[in-house]
């Protein structure tokens, strides 16, 4: 292999592969990044970790066509410190590749390309295309709900599913819920319920930042692939079942209260200041027309703030942890947000408007 | 106590304070910040970690003198979220302390002011005057090099001590060494060797990015205290000697590399990328106009790369800590580098030429 290929180029590149590769990985291979140089113009690069895998094609001058893995890490560091417009030439051979740029010249150990583990995707039978824009939407509103509690893996991700003519995507950690709707692709019908894992939404955020138009979806009860232009991230699913997550959105919840969601925010951020790390219990005390956020610590004494509201039902009592309220109240783009209350122990439903295709569940806190 | 003062005035020296103040006490009173506010209509707000001191004054509304004491953490916290532009209303009463501002109210512990301890500075017989920008200088050129082994505790500050009709400012963890001698000032004769602590060091030099004119300095052999405007930092200094560090500043070292600094750290950064994170050995090679920097790791391979140079004298190769090299190069700031050799054993000299007032001297390693 001979190829010689723009320092920017190959950096932006290799900046989506080091991410998917592990920093400590047990099998040497899964440390390397495999370059594929094809006689028509481009190099595939390709990482994985066995259960995530991104592939992804960029143009260069092959000299001469092969393959073969190097670091991803450690070529990533080199690229990133070699002179910005510089051109850098990769040569593979003996088991070696040399990487040389202006007075640089570096020869890196190598692993055979055939030791390499690509991730047999078997038919992926369900495709449809999402915008990138509602893939980055669905993302952002959902993400912060992944639960990272390894006993309940098969919370540890995005659920993905059809129903009721469209497309729904939820995440929860059992502390809260967040979904959002959107429109039913076509092709999407028939598709089976799967769970995208942290990961794979973690990268595949990362792309979106550089993609628009629309990306396109394949999958099948096991495997999912995203295909944005130039890049193509494969993700083995997580193999469990996704609660009836429905059983705990709140219909009943009676008690309309409707804010400024960053007066909201500001107001728990501020008075949280003195909550105990552990639990960051915020008390809402709900009247006509306001709300008087407290937190009060043993240590650290008390905390008050009123946030003016539009309330007309009974008065209320409620704690929620401040985090997760933040976590909400951050992904409400309007100067409205609804909470939908019953009572204090009831789980607490939160929205932009009856429009909005995002919801949110927050169950609450004994304070 | 009652005043009111400008949340951004506030925030100012709050963010001073609590970077003294430790994270974690097992005296509950140094968490805290003393405030004390007199019928001059300023509040002075001090911490201490028993070693070092930092006192400021701040104008502020005084409604009522008073003093108290009150977690600087907490404090700190809760003021930058404050919205910008608000008035702070600090009202001490009953062992608490009110913290109004807009719609938010803060109820806090307090602790007597008359626990907090205050560090007695006794008699600081030389005192001296010195521009802010020299002892910036001084700070940056040597700071780097303050040895972080508690078991030669001795090493871990700046000794400042007048010689040869000089101030000199030097710093070594026996691997490196650098030093600065600017003229000595007015006052400084008689003035005992002293060593500043490293976290005096860290504080002083971030007051010292707010402050222009010149700085009062006041030590005694045991404490040190700096005026800088309305802030003034006191700290006990290192009970310790420092080593005799003119013996290994070596005075005889014949060949003279000269080259430029900045594509002399580029290529050392560069090829140490595969260098292994324990070492960080780097070889160089000097020859006739050039230098080849070079590394050769087990696992990664090798990296070489050539840097011109000046250079006349018999080729030599010696290796060196690429990180020690890198944090000497960054502290040139011309577009030459002098670099003083002897042997591939012997300690080499760097300096930017023989007007610098700043000098640099680094223990080779076996590559």
């Amino acid at each position: 292999m001979k190829v010689t290929i723009e320092r920017a180029t190959l950096l932006k590149s290799l900046s989506h592969v080091q991410s998917v590769v592990e920093r400590r990985n047990t099998i040497p291979i899964l440390s390397n990044v495999l370059f594929d140089a094809s006689e028509d113009g481009a190099i595939r690069l390709m990482a994985t970790d066995l259960d995530l895998q991104v592939d992804e094609s960029v143009p260069a001058n092959v000299a001469q066509p092969g393959a073969t893995t190097v670091s991803a890490h450690t070529l990533f560091d080199i690229v990133r410190k070699l002179p910005e417009g510089s051109q850098v030439e990769l040569t593979a051979a003996d088991g070696k590749m040399q990487v040389n740029a202006g007075r640089s010249r570096f020869n890196l150990s190598t692993l055979p390309r055939d030791d390499f583990p690509v991730i047999a995707e078997g038919d992926l039978p369900t495709r449809f295309e999402l915008p990138a824009a509602t893939l980055r939407q669905i993302i952002d509103k959902t993400r912060f709900a992944i639960s990272s509690e390894e006993t309940r893996y098969y919370l540890m991700g995005i659920f993905l599913h059809v129903a009721d003519d469209q497309l729904k995507a939820a995440a929860t950690d059992g502390h809260r819920l967040a979904r959002v709707t959107v429109a039913k692709p076509d092709g999407a019908d028939g598709m089976p319920d799967v769970i995208v894992p942290r990961k794979c939404v973690a990268e595949l955020r990362k792309l979106l930042d550089e993609v628009e138009g629309t990306v396109e979806v394949s999958l099948s009860p096991t495997k999912v692939r995203f295909g944005l232009g130039s890049a193509v991230l494969t993700s083995k699913l997580i193999d469990g079942t996704f609660p009836d997550y429905n059983r705990v959105i709140p219909t009943g919840n009676d008690k309309l209260l409707k804010l400024d969601p960053k007066s909201f925010a500001q107001g728990v951020d501020r008075v949280s200041t003195i909550a105990s790390e552990k639990t960051r219990a915020v008390k809402m005390s709900v009247d006509r027309d306001k709300i008087t956020l407290s937190v009060t610590s043993p240590e650290n004494g008390v905390a008050t703030e009123e946030v003016p509201a539009d309330y007309g039902a009974e008065g209320l009592e409620i704690g929620f942890n401040a985090r997760y309220l933040l976590d909400i109240l951050g992904e409400i783009d309007g100067d409205t947000v609804e909470v939908h209350l019953a009572d204090a122990a009831a789980p607490t439903l939160l929205r932009e408007s009856d429009k909005s295709n995002a919801l949110y569940v927050l169950m609450p806190m004994r304070v």
